[in-house]
């Protein structure tokens, strides 16, 4: 047996099949060593009425699909990384819980795709993957610690650590969202009061503009408006920059970490938003702490999941070697 | 060589030598396997006029003094810890400033002790110490994840994250008390505003204790009135407790821990504290993580930095071995 044969069948030089998992979508990918998508399909969710034997079976049947149509034999993948919007216990395989698709409590998803793939599988929360894959092949690659938020409909975030993702005691950590802005703000969904995500979350932000307005427009709009020089839309995007870096500062204090990432729809409108959330932050944020940090755009956009489902399976076979 | 020759020389079964050097005094003790201090001295921190040759003159000589009395030969001690107010660079043996002893500025501590005692030496923040006390010895035992609080003029805090003291890219993690707990909030100490310490740190409740009760008092005073029943002492606890919370809740939220142990002179009022602290948090965390959490009172009080030191010691010989 050559060196040449040991190198392919290594598991580093294994393909992984990346799932993600979302309300609207499933996205199927093959990642290559480099952190590539080198084949991808589609399944939509409300395809299957979110009927969880349905959705199990459409995921099982286009992982099967993309490895044959793409000739790789079962010995040639490494595992299978799947990301799922909700509450994911990774050591035992369960999906506790999706906020946004119905019927999914307490699910042994990973032994039950094992079983009908017989390949090594692993969950993972979606924005645990995100973060993974920006750590390695993106935003975040070379750096110990990285804090990766999320900006959308949600806030969310994932924490790497000393090199490694954490997930906390439940597996809920990392809910940058829910830091509390103002002790004394108004109710969040959450059941707090005055987080981060009750005032920069997408709907929050919207219901700003239209009192800003006084019509309904969206956020790509504003932020054309504030290309334009609009005074009111650049001092919209100043605020909730703002909020945004003020959030940040006190885990940029108790987390002392040397990168930001930031993705998500709202990073689009980064331009007007990165300095501002930087200043805050270095203005706000203790000496060295505050010196140390870097923020940057995710880079992986819409296939950091994906990307990050390789990171997952690695990092975890890795761990039981 | 019989086995219980090999035993009492293994690591585990030397003693340390832990020395916490504060901006009063400077503790030093013989610590056992049991995390049980068996022999102890000090040193007054002003007695040398903070003088660093002096001061580290008086450290070596004190650790010799302890050695040789209680007839503790170099081969029996795993190594010296030493805890120390201020910035610490742990990897290069650094501390790199002392807010509140003059002159010390990038000295590199470890190797002067390394030379001067012929024992291996490991510095570290002194809260990171308590920290690490308490979890092996004190309230933290058995848990993976823990917060430590100290609560005191300073706020200070530590983090065990995945089993492991989390220091943070710059040695700098951990500090609750610079957490924003109101974006509005008045300027702190920091540079930043509206941090938790702003508002509960001691200076500022005795401040307040001056604006309520129309004189000097000090919270000892304010906690015996609530013993009595007194409402406005009974209110001023509570208003406390309910900040602590809040700034609390941020990072239940993002680091999802399951123990959370509060120290320090102000955590005396516990009676009147943990309650409400709790209560609090569990109203605004989110579910998951507001469920599991548990306030617990350091256990180890003013020996907890001493015993931290045997705990680093002995983790940090674990991972180089």
């Amino acid at each position: 047996m050559s060196n040449t044969h040991i190198y392919k069948n290594s598991l580093k030089s294994k393909i992984v099949v990346g799932v993600d998992v979302g309300g609207t979508n499933i996205h199927l990918g093959l990642i290559n060593p480099r952190g590539t998508i080198i084949a991808r399909t589609h399944l939509v969710t409300k395809s299957c009425s979110c009927n969880k034997k349905e959705l199990i079976r459409g995921i099982v049947e286009r992982i099967k699909i993309l490895l044959s149509e793409n000739k790789y034999p079962l010995q040639s993948v490494a595992g299978i990384g799947i990301g799922l919007p909700g509450l994911i216990d990774p050591r035992k395989g369960l999906v506790k819980f999706l906020p946004n698709i119905p019927g999914w409590k307490d699910v042994p998803l990973k032994k039950i795709l094992q079983e009908k793939t017989r390949l090594k599988t692993f969950l993972e929360n979606d924005v645990n993957l995100i973060t993974l894959g920006e750590w390695c092949f993106g935003a975040g690659a070379g750096v110990q610690n990285m804090i990766c938020m999320t900006l959308g409909t949600g806030v969310g975030g994932g924490f790497i650590l000393d090199g490694h993702l954490y997930r906390g005691e439940g597996f809920a950590a990392g809910e940058i969202g829910h830091i509390p802005i103002n002790e004394e703000g108004p109710r969040c969904n959450c059941g707090g009061y005055g987080c981060l995500e009750r005032t920069v979350g997408n709907r929050y932000l919207l219901q700003k503009i239209s009192q800003i307005f006084k019509k309904k427009m969206s956020l790509e709009d504003v932020y054309l408006l504030a290309q334009k020089g609009n005074r009111k839309a650049l001092r919209f995007w100043e605020e909730t920059a703002t909020h945004i870096g003020n959030g940040l500062t006190g885990v940029v204090n108790i987390l002392n970490p040397p990168r930001i990432v930031i993705g998500g729809g709202v990073a689009n409108a980064h331009t007007f938003l990165f300095k501002t959330i930087e200043k805050t932050i270095r203005k706000r944020a203790m000496r060295v702490q505050g010196k140390m940090f870097r923020i940057v755009k995710a880079r992986l956009g819409n296939d950091a999941g994906l990307i990050g489902a390789r990171v997952l399976v690695l990092e975890e076979l890795k761990a039981r070697a």
